[in-house]
């Protein structure tokens, strides 16, 4: 009955990093189902055995020196990290599981790998329903292809012009080239913690090539072809999203993004947390995901973006015309480099120590209630708004569970919420309802509503 | 800080019956928060005082006898037929609801009424968190106002040339009007039973009006100006959601669209089953939102489609070239009303019996941990899909509380649910959770949770 359907059109996916923005690209496929990213969908043909189970990530293969190797590209690097990274966050949000909780029973992480028969690979761990941990999802990708032009302008803001920038004629009858090589790896973390004190973090970092094709469209060798990337970038960021409001934590958790991204440039920093806040923005409710942190995309150098500057463009997600901050270092692939470690390192320190203060944080089902009304909203952002998880869900093909492992395993909906509700100042519904609230909730639990609240309606300079 | 984000933008809405499909119309708006249709942004002028709470809605000043009253104005009869029928789902809940359950205590319809100050009004009927009904809203709207060509285009797939078709040029130089008046009543509902064993629900139905304009552009009196209005049409549907599958419940509530359908013509109900399948599809899981129903949209007469056919084409949603099914009957805006009106009264007898049947049905948290897996592809369609929920959410000023209100108290989201997963078939991770979920469920779970979940998949004739 369902032929007419579109869930039989063969086009693919390739998730990056699998969670968070700009994480997932969309291509169109030659009709076979080997182009998905790892597994098939189960009506196309089945591929069960490229996906294999064990109980933590393995890094054994994986040498830590190529890191700071300067002679070793940029793409192994860049996976080296990630994995090894990947592996470190595993092991510390496990610790922090089974060091245990006044609730429920220790999980452990579910780890799978997949290959793509093309070119690529991925590890999904995910730890659901555990005594600290109500979600985590740590998730890598390293995925390479060829890419044809309409997809690769899909893959940020600023790169929509970057093939003809780069300077092939990609289209129309004098096209030079019907497709691209390209590479991405990242990872992709999303871990909401059981207590409802104990904040939800979201990080994901991210390196994209372009290369050069051997040969042109007509089969001749291309006389531009070089071994060096025609282009390549960063993205990323990591942000917090308490429940209730501790200042505490938002301080540290900045403080120590800040310091992570200092090393390399101050003016990452403030760029970048106002990227943040406004990227994390749920529009319909006129609030904040959360308490923000750092984001940015397109971190490249001058040459290949189309600011004509001396200087790295530091964006700060604005689009106002001619905006650009400069920064008054000059940078290169290297320090870029650098920093996104330094910020995907600094995860660990900036995040665990406040899931491990507030796991055990008494509490009582008004404050589970909260919280799964927190939840709704991350769910209504990551199903809205969030770009790498629209692309994902309009991919048939992509690892539908590692995108949406984003969601948390409990949500929450309440009609007119007196804290919340968008209509709450005005409608006579909400009135009464706050008016039951405060009869029903101590003026605490109110008040602690409202601090948190407020902060996700008027994003703060926590630093 | 957050002065440059968009939220300030001075959109506004029209809330048609603020839930379900093609319910809600945007339209750029003169900057004034009046636009709003009930209440304003927390952040612009608060309005106060617009809306009010009473027990029920109030039906005493409605008079039944214009329903059939083919001298009084196609407006006034369906805003009269949206109340009255709002009015008696809201006493047919109600009743379900006070006599009572085996669970929570009985709750209390929270009505609002509220007014457009440009013209317009509304009543909101929400349950929520009752014995027998975990969320029931029960909205009608009417709003009127003068609409911009460019929002025209987006009122439906059809009348995307609905202007152009109408005969007024309304862009460029030459432009005679710059805006049309435009009226749109409807009425929308969905609930959620407590109980898992009892189904979901959703209705819609709504009906458009343009009008000619009394003056163009340039002030000089419109020379095709009528009373008749220049277009109208309606559109609508009914669609179940069981949690577990009972065919005899997916029958009778199909069966009951389609006696109601068939007293006018007998081609509507297998085109618009059709249509419901195809529109409820959650292309990224492969499996329908539920069981069906009937849906429509466009439903008007071939003088004012594109489509240029003697008899009324009944539309089943595919995008094929020249697809037209023509009924063999020649009907008349009459018949469509009693079309639209017989639908709308089915919805107590095709529902309300499912409820009764199931709302004392014994359960364990197994059962409730599956309902709440199956509300989160609930969210998932509404978020992601359903075309009334994506331009309210759009839309600054819009009335969010109604407009999601749709979504349940609770959903849950679970990483390789062993039933559902997409990646199910050729996951190891899957395989894995499969065989923990056989070991911990009865084999009759199992079996429960697969017969829902293939007809999801595979959408049934159920007549």
């Amino acid at each position: 009955m369902r032929n007419n359907t579109p869930r039989h059109t063969f086009s693919t996916a390739m998730v990056i990093g699998t969670l968070g923005v700009a994480a997932v690209v969309t291509f169109a496929a030659k009709g076979a189902c080997g182009e998905g990213i790892a597994e098939c969908d189960a009506q196309k043909t089945p591929m069960t055995g490229l996906t294999k189970l064990s109980s933590k990530p393995d890094v054994s293969k994986l040498d830590a020196a190529v890191l700071d190797d300067q002679n070793v590209p940029m793409r192994k690097r860049m996976e080296t990290f990630v994995k090894l990274l990947q592996s470190r966050i595993v092991d510390a949000v496990a610790r922090e599981e089974s060091s245990g909780s006044t609730e429920g029973r220790p999980s452990e992480f579910l780890v799978e790998s997949w290959e793509r028969k093309e070119g690529g690979e991925g590890i999904s761990c995910v730890l659901q329903d555990g005594s600290v941990f109500e979600k985590a999802g740590i998730n890598v990708s390293v995925v390479y292809g060829a890419l044809p032009p309409s997809a690769i302008r899909q893959m940020s803001a600023d790169h929509g012009g970057l093939v003809e920038r780069i300077g092939y004629e990609t289209e129309g009858p004098n096209a030079e080239v019907d497709s691209m090589p390209f590479f991405a790896t990242g990872i992709s973390i999303v871990i909401h913690p059981r207590n409802p004190f104990a904040p939800t973090s979201h990080m994901n970092y991210r390196y994209f090539e372009l290369a050069h094709p051997k040969t042109l469209k007509d089969g001749s060798p291309n006389p531009r072809y070089s071994e060096e990337p025609a282009a390549w970038w960063f993205g990323g960021g990591s942000d917090l999203t308490p429940i209730y409001l501790f200042e505490e934590d938002a301080r540290h958790f900045h403080k120590t993004l800040k310091d992570a991204a200092d090393t390399e440039d101050p003016t990452f920093y403030p760029a970048w947390k106002k990227w943040c806040d406004k990227y994390f923005w749920l529009n319909h409710r006129n609030e904040s995901r959360g308490v923000g942190g750092v984001f940015f995309d397109d971190l490249t150098l001058p040459a290949i973006t189309s600011f004509k500057t001396t200087y790295i463009p530091v964006l700060d997600g604005e689009k106002r015309k001619n905006q650009v901050l400069l920064s008054e270092k000059q940078h290169d692939r290297e320090s870029l480099f650098r920093t996104v470690r330094a910020l995907g390192n600094a995860f660990v320190d900036a995040y665990i120590p406040l899931v491990h203060a507030r796991k055990d944080t008494p509490h009582t089902d008004v404050h589970k209630e909260w919280q799964r009304l927190r939840r709704g909203r991350y769910v209504e952002f990551n199903l809205i708004y969030d770009r790498g998880t629209k692309f994902g869900l309009m991919t048939p093909g992509a690892r539908m569970e590692s995108i949406l492992m984003s969601l948390p395993l409990h949500a929450r909906w309440e009609y007119m919420e007196s804290t919340t509700g968008t209509g709450r100042h005005n409608s006579s519904a909400a009135l009464r309802a706050k008016a039951e609230d405060e009869a029903q909730y101590s003026a605490e639990e109110m008040e602690a509503r409202r601090a948190i609240q407020a902060v996700l309606e008027q994003p703060v300079d926590w630093l």
